[in-house]
């Protein structure tokens, strides 16, 4: 599992800024990372390509954000054994990203997508990083400390709140 | 345009007993159809395969019915330039069609289906026809005729009600 | 056929700035459409003229928009055999658009609205296209050709993507 | 004033055990009604003639049903001014009743709909007598009884819950 | 009749730039009207006072609006006979008007609301006129010009849009 | 306090079935209370006689169910300064209990209503004991038991399952 | 109960601008506060330690707002005996405040939550002053002046309104 | 990673129903699971110990749901390093599913949970597998028989249905 990369997706260039939050994280954990456009509705040969290919490109976990009828991260799912993380993304053409929600986590029987809150991509990543701890001790070490990290912000927020003189 | 046939699909066999209401508005209108199952998430080679070759089989227009997220009609626009009327089916397991609504409906720029209401298989049917009258003078006075029927069913109930003593 | 044109109407002139994407999308194809204001519940009269004249002016599809309790749509479907396409307007006195979408999609039994995604403008222009080219090698040619085009943009996006060293 | 008689419309004869409790209203304080069935898809011109001589037939008021797409209540509004009280109807076609709600409640400027309750039909009637008990001071009476009624049928609940041992 | 007045009542001065288009309405058909804030929850008292005396001040509709969890339309409402029009109001503490739609339409068997659209206020005053009208041809007659003033502001966005050369 | 009692209260007695389970926590844990039917609607007096005199009658909480545009939590709670805990009920003319939890938990600013889940007459029982133990330790020590019941529940369902041979 | 105070609690340092606004209001009152920073989901063991040792340090009520999957008022409930009041902040990550409202009010038979308005930390205030006046006279005096008070800003706001010559 | 089980939790017996295909779907390919109940309101304690020592017991996957104000998948999430599988359970209680789902999708930054479809127990199992095939060859090649398994599935469906002399 030693050269196993994350590959991220998305149907659109307007969605990187949301979506870029997903390598943020596996930089941040130095997982290897693959980022590129995919479109399930503009380019539906690309992406048949891309997802079976991604075994063999040692992609073992895919990242795809989308948003309105979000198609990718399914029919990604569906194309490939890999787990595929979907990203329900609050595009200015989605109602509210509702659309995007529940055409991301409303799989059927045999096909799960493992779906993150709307514009949640970071949170993909993190998720991503999870299931590849599942196999490794260093980066389960990685997690725990990042946990430890969060946590530790929150003590500076308390330090902050508790000593504003104002509340 | 003589032997243009209307491809009806769905992604189980679960929604046959919505679906097969688009082939009764057909068969009503004596316009010939293909039904069979077509799953995105269970048979995506079947899927691409079935999109691509449609107009070589003389497949004129698709109607395509599914639940949940139900990305089968976005496919099938995706894949093919035959015009894709969309059918959200409020199967068991969806939530009351809101799902498979929004997953059929909110599709991205370039890439359209022509939603019709939730379990509107029947409306699918007729908006085909509408589709293919638009080339033929001959269907299009059925669909007047069609539309003075559905006239003479409301003035049969018009007697009925205004007759009704209890009322 | 030689001469059919689509329609394009809405409620008010407010819903211009969503509805000139349909008019755009014709003109990328060459097809031949007229623009104007048709109210449902302002001008009924005028609505019913035009739906009942549409087919004799020449008038083989309609693109309807409008929003809120946006009943244009199905009374203009009513009205005429001509096949009608829904736009959901999410206008500033709709709630958020959900209003628009169910008042249009969620019609009764034998008189269906082809309902494309909130503001959807364009794609309802695309559809009309692809109704047109149900009867027309020529344009169904135009299609494919404008598919292709929707997937090279999205190569472009790829390799600036790619390229992004940031990324 | 003294002939005016409420119009109880609905779209299908299928929505008259949600609409008959309108009647059921008027027949409680001996207000004329007439109940008929009026279709905004399937006999428009019926809906036109309907609505156009409401006001010569006597018609001072119209009570109209409709689910799903529910057209019915706001078409007639924009074609006669009498004030159109629309009951939302939970069809089976319909999603829950949200969409009849909206598409009734949501009209534009200028064309309101008095909207009651999902499949408040019964309250449609006693809106209609309130309007009508504006200029009457003898319908004015019956309401302030028929409001001390509901209030005396509290009370017997209020003793049946009170000495209700096992409460 | 001679005398009857609107009364407009809120529940907050922040309602107002909404709800004074309530009276525009009624002003610009020279029906008298009183304005005024009417808290169900921080004055109640006020509001059984002001909704038990709205007879004999000559008021015989009350229009009012409220947001969020708003009670005084349906509180009005139980405490008169006067019908009341309900005026859903998109607050910046309501859930973008949902919350206000459903609690004002929803009301219970005996005690409707009509209930216009959301921040629907104008259309409040509207239905108030039509309510007025039924029992007086003069009112009448101005709705029917009003209405064909809203057909001639169509016919004049007719003439703009249709002689835009940008269309 | 020893005098203390809770107030149950409901609009109808058609919301017993659900009303009933506050009155099993209170009998639980051997809390005084009354129960009764107060309709915000349709005993407007009554409603405001009963939450202005409950600080005499020694009614320390008010516990009020209602459905639908729900408005006799927030109208109790406008109307006393004793702590009201709404319980939105489902009944069948609400829209599934939407309408009832928008109605009873977005009060506006000074006039809270302590809301609970749909249909969580239960748990209202359980909250108003939690404020009654506020200023109890021995009901504070009986909570502290309940919550290690529900926890010894719990894992008796743990034995069943663990040991069932089938999972 | 003389040294009872009240907790206020976040998950984070983002929702202090809308949750100081329950300090506002026990200011108000003389209600003595505590408000610091408490993550169910980043400081789980902190969670848990607030909650445990709530009683001994005093806590009688807590008031706990969070956005999203907002776990932290239903997480504090469990652990504890005393009341929490839940705020369902609308933050940014939030759906509009949906999300933060049902994962607050819909807990399970046995753990009630009081949940109050969506951004609604002020009334979180004002509830729990309530019930700390279910076993204070003093207190629940304040809150009658309290809600005079709110009367007296209506009122205030009936001369601005009924002297405004524009209206 | 050769001992790695799944851990399958819920927060009640009830929802026993939903949640043993998670078993079912790990069954079928011979994954090695523990099933039991703990409840995150109910035993908070259970639940820390439950995730705190999920590592150490070999449990290298998650599997967690509930239903309502569904909090047990995000908690666990909050309190390991193990990645969190959440199926939003529809219960009884529960708003048809809407709380449940976004309880557990909406997860803040740093804590995701892998969100299935509402009762996705089924595809929850399938998940589970697809994150252990990320370091096993083996289990990858089950997984593409698998996909093939459902091709074959839905390939029988079509001759069905194509050989349905009635459709």
């Amino acid at each position: 599992m030693s050269n196993v990369k994350v590959g991220i997706i998305m149907g659109s260039q307007s969605d990187l800024s949301v979506m870029k939050c997903a390598a943020e994280a596996l930089k941040q954990f130095g997982i290897e990372y693959e980022i590129t456009i995919v479109s399930a509705h503009r380019t539906p040969d690309r992406m048949v390509e891309y997802a079976r290919s991604a075994v063999e490109r040692n992609i073992g976990i895919i990242i795809a954000g989308a948003g309105g009828a979000a198609h990718l991260p399914g029919m990604v799912a569906s194309l490939s054994v890999v787990p595929v993380i979907g990203v329900p993304v609050k595009s200015s053409n989605s109602l509210d990203g509702w659309d995007s929600l529940l055409s991301i986590a409303q799989m059927p029987r045999g096909i799960p997508v493992a779906t993150v809150a709307v514009d949640g991509a970071y949170n993909a990543g993190i998720l991503a990083i999870e299931m590849l701890a599942v196999a490794s001790n260093d980066l389960r070490s990685k997690l725990m400390d990042y946990k430890k990290g969060l946590a530790d912000k929150v003590e500076q927020m308390v330090r902050e709140v508790e000593n504003n003189p104002d509340l």
